[in-house]
């Protein structure tokens, strides 16, 4: 059997993800081109639980060696192993300007200097919601985008869940007639409403669970959703549903994150699936690699997986997401504003490893 | 009735377009920044034939008025008709070292320039099949995005229909195994051919048209193809099922653009259903904008609208596609390699306003 093929299989058995001779090229090309975990997962777009079971297979065939730094080295029968089977180092043509995400901040320079200012006193990610925010880069270029595509200036802007404080930058730029976050944390409600009323902005915080019915005054009311929302297709299928729930109807737009982390491109077919079939949305945008997230704390003590390898502190901003953009084509009878009992965090491509729940 | 609500549904009912109010905002936003019609149809994303209704309605209205050299303005009874209806000034946020496309050109220098230099020889594009090349630099920056996919280096691609010169652009990077154009155009296939042969490219072009099966040797045989197909969704259906039975399997990437231009977002929505659904692959990038065209010399004489806001030659590069790049999940009973006689060119959102065909 093809090596490519017979790993895959192993992974594959193994995670419970399918898995691809592909998918195990990708890791090997970045194996080829890089030592440190953190940049092999992004770099390779694989599941993160591919990505180390892959690394374990090589490192019980021997042909891999693991450093005492955590560095992961083909060995010589490694590097003979893969020898002529069409495996490249992996290239990276990524544009420097925009980080790939394609958007210019001209304009939006003070935005985001003001945004760095406003965000150095945030609340930290915490566990207890799944959190972890993006560079202030990327969240000014969510701006860029949103106004790009005429769904900031003059709207109605929902934020639902904002660790990244969209709302604060969106507020900033002085475009959107209104914002509106709704949000489970606490200490964000208290942040986004402080900084809100300082700034004299139209932004304001409410406390909402997105397992519950969307509240009834926001039914129907904005032009423009944005949302991050955690990864198992319940959560995803119960986030989208509110945000679409939330919108005036056809026309409008909503834009949310998906990662090749958390989700194979099963997953991402299936969401495809809900989308663009029940949902009867059209998906207008997939930006790779343009939500760029700053490094949690609690991302090493909460990996099941202890292994020497993955237990290294990441020595860049490893975590990406693809960012989506869908636009309501119709009013669809689909989207269901009911409460709804599901498993937010775990499923087996989750990055925390089982050490929640299951 | 709201304005732009009245006009969507005067504009649907004259082009049999499903249109909505946001679409008629679109047009109007892009109005406020430009008077030059193929701007127009560039910055509001929306079909041709929607924005030619749009502005014929708003001249029987008497809120734009067109100059002797074809530029449309608001009157003042336009300006008081659109105010305080939320209608902005459309804003443009796009990355100027990539123009949007997210990818760089680093490291592919001479390519670029190689390249430039060879298709400056090339067939100029014709009616007859369709035709309209992209820029040297959008060539180019599909080969970067191949690279950076992983679809390219070593691989097998197969370019079907490649008035864009592609093959020779991917010959001069030195990437990919192989390179086989499919194409219909006796000119083309001899330019590649010599090209090809001149420069010792593994490059070959040979005729065919894609309403025929897929020849035998052909079908599971490549890594990656690429195509620019016709916009009808019979067109787009077939050319699509040909891509995707030359690939060898799961773990095979193809790549295509699609235009606002000649596809509304419900057209998307029912490829999206098709690709997603039938053809089980996933997307994994849109990418707005990726593609844009040279402006081709048959486009005014061709256009059945004879409006004099129309007929001005473009000046700019106004006709993009969005990239499309999907990922084979498994292979599919669905993909069938049959003749087909399809209607390639013209349905209600084709660019050539019925002169052909209907």
């Amino acid at each position: 059997m093809d090596l490519k093929e017979e790993i895959a299989q192993a992974v594959a058995q193994e995670t419970g993800i399918e898995t691809t001779k592909r998918d195990i090229e990708e890791v090997l090309s970045s194996l080829l081109v890089t030592s440190h975990f953190w940049e092999i997962v992004q770099l390779a777009r694989q599941p993160f639980n591919v990505v180390v079971c892959t690394i374990k297979i090589l490192g019980q065939k021997g042909w891999i060696e693991v450093g005492k730094d955590g560095a992961i080295n083909l060995t010589p029968s490694g590097q003979k192993a893969i020898e002529g089977k069409g495996i490249k180092p992996k290239k990276v043509y990524r544009c420097r300007a925009c980080m790939g995400r394609g958007v210019g901040l001209e304009g939006l320079e003070e935005v985001l200097k003001r945004f760095k200012e406003i965000a150095a006193h945030r609340p930290e990610a915490i566990i207890e919601y799944d959190q972890g925010y993006v560079t202030p880069e990327t969240t000014v270029s969510r701006i860029a985008l949103l106004a790009d595509r005429g769904d900031l200036e003059g709207k109605k802007l929902l934020v639902l869940g904002d660790d990244d404080l969209v709302s604060l930058a969106a507020g900033l730029s002085g475009l959107p007639q209104e914002v509106v976050v709704l949000e489970i944390d606490e200490r964000l409600l208290n942040f986004i409403n402080e900084v809100a009323q300082r700034e004299n902005m139209p932004v304001k915080a409410e406390r909402y669970d997105f397992r519950q019915p969307l509240p009834s005054q926001y039914v129907g009311y904005f032009d423009t959703f944005i949302t991050d929302p955690p990864e198992t297709l319940e959560a995803l299928e119960v986030c989208l549903s509110r945000g679409l729930a939330s919108l005036k109807g056809e026309g409008c737009a909503g834009y949310f994150g998906l990662t090749h982390a958390e989700s194979s491109l099963k997953k991402w077919n299936r969401l495809q699936q809900l989308l663009v079939g029940k949902f009867k949305v059209t998906i207008t945008d997939i930006i790779e690699d343009f939500n760029q997230y700053v490094n949690w704390d609690y991302l090493l003590p909460s990996l099941k997986a202890k292994l020497p390898f993955v237990e290294v502190e990441p020595q860049m901003n490893w975590y990406h997401s693809a960012m989506y953009r869908i636009q309501v084509l119709e009013r669809v009878e689909a989207v269901k504003n009911e409460p709804a009992a599901c498993e937010l965090y775990v499923d087996e491509e989750a990055l925390i490893y089982g050490s929640q729940g299951s």
